[in-house]
């Protein structure tokens, strides 16, 4: 299995986002989308994890393309990175390609030897 | 298919809205209509897209007249416009012939490619 | 069918209403009915409305007693009104009767034409 | 808004389902799919309905094509058709192009007037 | 209140029931309509009672007309009868109207003394 | 506390079981009523015990009045009885008093030291 | 049936409530008890009233023992109490025996007449 | 980790069941217990599994006592043994006991690797 | 992506698959593994597909080990197979290697395009 | 049973629970865990005592390792421990390992004697 380094994006995955211009930039409102069928796998085990990821937004001058989106999480499936990593990691590479106003992702992933794990991580413009 | 300039509105929806008078100017309460059955197309595929459209307002003068609600949302039928244009058009339009103190519209859409879209805009009055 | 000025409480309706002396005047607690076999008349079509009515009120020196509530809710069965109407004309109503520190009136109405509608009107003392 | 006989098949609809071969005809095996976001028109009043429209089969020498289906489903999109007709038209032109050893169609239709109505009609081969 | 006389049938109510013609006469299918806002008087305490009603038939030559249906139904909104007999009366007046091969009403009450009540009465062509 | 014998009828309780006439007696149909608020006391513990009871019937001649079925299930309130003992004496009760071609009686149990029971005995004419 | 006079304590009840010693006095944790098989009188109707009683706490000194309440709650089975009064009884009880920081009794009861209500009672140390 | 054998009942485990004498044995009646709080150990990995047990049956002379049940399926918290043969080992071991006409022991356990599993071992009388 | 060539099984993936010997094969008892995790590709579109895998069977001398079940389903996570014959193929692999008495297989795959679909194969011995 | 001192740490299970650096330590982000398969034992009555744990926190230099966490939470299985200690012991020994900016730890046991008790304990770093 090939080593992921969540320190660096990966310039391959960035590449699969697409984005389209903000038709209402003057008003604040927040666009929500939800992924139920992310996997990934464990960089410890080799074994698949699953799980829902969910990422909100206001944006600035760009909106997400949804067709990429869903390729550009597709991307994580023979990956084995950590549920902490791969949550953050969505959330840089969407700010650093979109650049909005503020962003939020959240990763839930399916029970592993009785415990559900869901990780929260938040960006503000400024920060 | 007809394509739909989301800057402006179209001067035939809002015909469609009617209005009446608040009886309880005085007391600001909230209304909030829940239309489940709202179905466009996707300006991009041509495909039919699905949702739930949720609007929230404070009424200053005038209400939305329900039934006139219904026919303005069926309006959309069979016209292509994205997810985060038609959330904002209808929060434009129904400011515009209701004037409200505040007013709310959420967009639920439903899943494509395994993702599950909510669009959320607000409006204050002297926005 | 009966018309029904919303702009006057019906002094017959006032009457059904019966009220008990608070027992712990002193506690601001919170008193919540949840009547969920309300229906009226829609005024425009004939046709019977039904929905849910939540009351929910920080009592003074008066508490409604709650057979007489279900009486007084009872009265609206063959009335024609508007849903933003009798919910605020519900809170009128108790308003007028109990005189209590805060009080919130929620008209939660079933599906016509696809749309499900919900009123919330509040009052606090001083008002 | 167009007439529609169904009485008769449509052939324009029939040519939209495409077959695939049945890899395992052997072995009686239940296929079901069911589709969530139909929508057409009332033929009455020309309001759109909306319902859900469930099909189960065991195939004989071919199975229906998913896209295909898709397709199928949404040429009724603005045609004027009753829900009984709706329910059994499909299940006749379904059987027409796969030939099952045994099918069902339910159709299953959102609340109109405060009914909710679901009609459900099945195929035996040599029927 | 007026009494109901539940032995007879009221020719006033049937009058209200409208039929169209079966347009698969040839096969047996079934159809359901479920009217989840049901309101009769008890004619015992002359309070309000509530409930779902749901019938199920296979036609044979006739169905019921589902506007026709509701403005049937509405029409036992302040009339005094029984949970056991208004079901029995309901199938009594549909067999005798569309004259269907099959029939079920089931009549779901809502809650009174902690007791929920449900009664389930069924016609066969035949009986 | 009074001990109660389960091998006998109570001539107390089944005073309190008023029936009516069967309005339709020629028609097979089925009547239940769900008491959720059923509670009675351990005869081991002295403590209460909490849980639902569901009386299911095909009435013959009469039918078991529905306040009066509340006063009878009130009278165990304070009685130590087992869960397997109530149940078939409500059972043996009720066929008793109304007589019915087929009644089923289900008692279901909150839980007690991790576990939820339920009994259900039935009885058919002639049994 | 005995009157109970919910302007006083019932020295019997609070002799039933026993405590212990809370262990992390140093910090402010909250503990909260859901009852869910409360069961009193209606002091009018002298009818069982059923409900759900739900304590959440801050303790300083003392925890109240969990067997201890359970006795202390069942000792209303036999009593007539109003909602609203039983709710405060049981705070100023509780209060009393344990001297919380904070404390929180919420009264939710079952439908009476299709009315279902809660009551929800508070108290901060110094009032 | 003591090993267990799955062949043989085990007669400590035996003695802690008791029962009691079935007062209406003339009647086939069925009981169930839903124990939700099983838990015992993985025979390979050591770890805990945890489920729900739930017995049914119809008794002959002899029902199982509730308490004595709890105490007999506490006794498999520490002892290794595949959810297969537990399920079997209770459904012999009550059989011993009480010889029922008939008895179901459904197995249901937590969640492993993704996979949920259920057992269901029945008996009949002279089997 | 490699073809998968479902007339014929897969040896490698065969191997994956280990038994354990049933200690009750004298009882016929249900065992139910239902593999929440499934995740294949359509060999179409080249886009993943997920899904819900639920094996039921009755063993005669052998049991499936649900470790080597669950790496075997994950076997099949990065080809290309159409829903009806994944569900086909995995039914005849486990039939194969654990020669049950009966045996079914439920694959239940997520919405795609609006369409929800679920495959049924069962196996009985001597087919 | 060996007595378990609340007061204090127990090293054995403090060197249970390992650790990995937090590869985003610039940005405060929410980890949740909800391990649903916690028991331990009442040190009153000896019987076992089941619940779920939910971990949150927001780290500094170190995550908790998830399979270390499972181990740590086994490590109650067999001891004694009130519920209000064993949710703050949680909290303690966790804060003392891995040193987070905020944590909270919830736990909810499931009903005794007809009550359903959450403890819910909250840490800040600088307390």
């Amino acid at each position: 299995m090939k080593k992921f380094d969540v320190k660096k994006s990966d310039p391959k995955k960035l590449k699969l986002l697409e984005v389209f211009e903000n038709s209402f930039p003057d008003r604040d409102y927040e666009i929500t989308h939800e992924a139920e069928e992310f996997t990934s796998v464990c960089p410890k085990t080799g074994q698949p994890d699953f799980g829902k990821i969910i990422i909100s937004y206001i944006a600035k001058e760009k909106c997400v393309e949804l067709k990429s989106l869903k390729f550009y999480l597709q991307s994580f499936r023979n990956e084995g990175i950590f549920y902490e990593n791969v949550t953050n990691r969505i959330l840089d590479d969407l700010v650093k390609v979109i650049r909005p106003k503020w962003m939020e992702v959240v990763g839930e992933f399916s029970t592993r030897g009785g415990i559900h794990s869901t990780i929260t991580a938040e960006y503000w413009e400024g920060d």
